[in-house]
């Protein structure tokens, strides 16, 4: 298992805090946590917070029955185990000492949110995401080898498809093949797979379902799971016998869309400079109403992260910034095409994670 | 698929509000949305939310490429669909028109709320679960007739596993069968799969990892997924070769005490009264500081939720309503025990949902 140096990181988020004025970062769900600490809290009605002041020691509050998983943390760290019939939501109240001003993670419940304002009348909390965001989006040398790894993954995987039989299976069967694949080649856990076939293909986030593959349908598969906490996330396409020439032309559009947008990447770029570069290749053709979402979102440990590849966003593309890029054409009632590569930023360009072919798959 | 009357469900939710002096009820991620609507909201930054006022039209406010998943949306509905480059949580402040008093999901992320508190400075913000779990908490037959389905699933698997090798496995691969086989005997999507094996299986939550199954262990498998969006959740145990005399004494102890807190299970019956059933035995017996976690969990379309059986809950049980009944020992550095079925209280007494053997099954 990689090792990372988590004493490091909450010293940067300390300086960080002190730079916003930040009394206490609290971190619950969400990739705040295990960034800082190494330990992710379970989604669940039971709260799991760390409570980081900006000096002195820290705590972690765990549920008692889940304190056993805790392992390693950064030596500031109390564990601060709860009992059944405790309420996990004054301890971390009181733990926040004289904090005026709070950050709490984006991901934390509301309703925990709502108790801690309860408790703590004269605390400002906001959001954490100006802090946390600004120390992960930069990954680390290796956070960059886990994400190349899991791509290396996800990459086999789409190779073994293009040899696999799609038609007479329901999109959710193929779904979990490509799941089971995922974990038989390399990656730790799979996190998702989107089968979308003939017509579902025009919904982007289409959930896998009964509908049978048949001759003549695109397919699009958009997939990825972890490695050593790091995600995965490719779209391939494949298609159930020769595509029509539409298909093709289609096809070739996006593909075109996508090579713009990897080509666009370097340092300096803005990230809204890389969505028009995909974009404009497809308005140009005239399917721009149809690309109906952002080129792309950033990736680590969690799977949508900082930075967002989309208009309006004049964030400027840093070396080992890691993102997806992702344009698609969504015809309603047809089909739709999407190719999604992970890429980092490097000092001169753009690595790939994913080096699998993006033209289309013709499958049985 | 199971149809259920959201109309019906919408009605009690606004004479609840009535009630309460709500004035909109907001709600995104969990399952307020689903039981409200019949869609769930994908657990992800683009904010999905309900906008319920107490009368007239409501809203759901979906990312523009999530809109194709919605259907089927109860008539007092409209659908506003937010285009990338959007403000959601702006689209949601209006739509609250001039609501003073709101409700919202508990696991709405905090983010949102943060935004939402900023942009209505002038609106007092609550959790909304005293609303919606008093809707919730009592099943209608239909959910009833899910959550027996689930159950049925499980037990099957447990069958299997009866008869299943566990020894040279690595846990996080036996985790991965009970998954497949909850899918392949009527459970559509797996949910969990905790195998926690020898001194494992002192940790409640334990996470399956590379831990190798060996000749002698004690091996928890907690263990669940989703039958038309009702759970399972099921613990069984299972023995690699003869178990020893201390195992045996444990296992039939918390046997005695998950048999003890079913047969507690009667409407008027409190929940703490059905945890004391469960602890009274295992403390007697001299146990009491290894159970470490309520006797139970209430499930529905989440996995957790009221009534929870704890300590201290006054909460009086009701002919509808559906929980676990799961006590445990935990023995740290050597083994845990843990016994789980799914009840159902009825008129008359309680209904299982799970009905294989509670014996420990000795494998190989």
């Amino acid at each position: 298992m990689t090792r990372f140096d988590h004493d490091a990181r909450i010293d940067r988020a300390r300086h960080a805090m002190e730079a916003h004025g930040v009394d206490v970062l609290l971190a619950s769900l969400g990739s705040d946590l295990p960034y800082l600490t190494g330990y992710e809290a379970m989604p669940l009605e039971r709260l799991t917070m760390a409570v980081i002041p900006r000096q002195g020691k820290a705590a972690l509050v765990v549920p008692e029955l889940e304190a056993p998983r805790v392992e390693g943390l950064p030596n500031i760290f109390s564990l601060h185990a709860w009992g059944e019939t405790e309420d996990p939501v004054a301890i971390v109240a009181d733990l926040m000492g004289s904090a005026k001003r709070a950050m709490i993670g984006d991901q934390t419940w509301a309703v925990f949110l709502l108790a801690l304002q309860e408790l703590r009348p004269d605390t400002s909390f906001s959001s954490a995401r100006p802090l946390t965001e600004a120390l992960r989006v930069v990954k680390e040398p290796a956070e960059i080898e886990l994400l190349r790894r899991a791509g290396e993954s996800a990459d086999v995987v789409a190779g073994i498809l293009a040899a696999h039989r799609f038609g007479g299976k329901a999109e959710a069967e193929v779904s979990r093949e490509v799941a089971s694949l995922l974990e038989d080649n390399g990656t730790d856990v799979a996190g998702f797979a989107i089968v979308a076939s003939g017509p579902n293909g025009a919904s982007p986030h289409h959930e896998p379902g009964d509908r049978v593959i048949e001759q003549g349908d695109a397919v699009v598969v958009d997939f990825g799971g972890k490695v050593g906490g790091y995600g995965s996330d490719t779209t391939r396409m494949f298609h159930v016998g020769a595509p029509s020439a539409r298909y093709a032309e289609v096809h070739n559009l996006v593909q075109a869309a996508q090579e713009a947008a990897v080509a666009a990447v370097r340092p300096g770029v803005t990230a809204a400079g890389v969505d028009s570069a995909a974009r404009e290749v497809i308005s140009d053709a005239g399917y721009g109403e149809y690309f109906i979402h952002r080129t792309g979102h950033g990736i680590g440990l969690d799977g949508h992260e900082d930075p967002y590849i989309v208009a309006g966003n004049e964030q400027i593309l840093r070396p080992g910034m890691a993102f997806s890029i992702e344009p698609g054409i969504y015809l309603p009632g047809e089909f739709g095409v999407r190719i999604e590569d992970i890429v980092v930023c490097t000092e001169t360009g753009v690595e790939r994670m994913n080096r699998s072919s993006r033209d289309v798959a013709v499958v049985s």
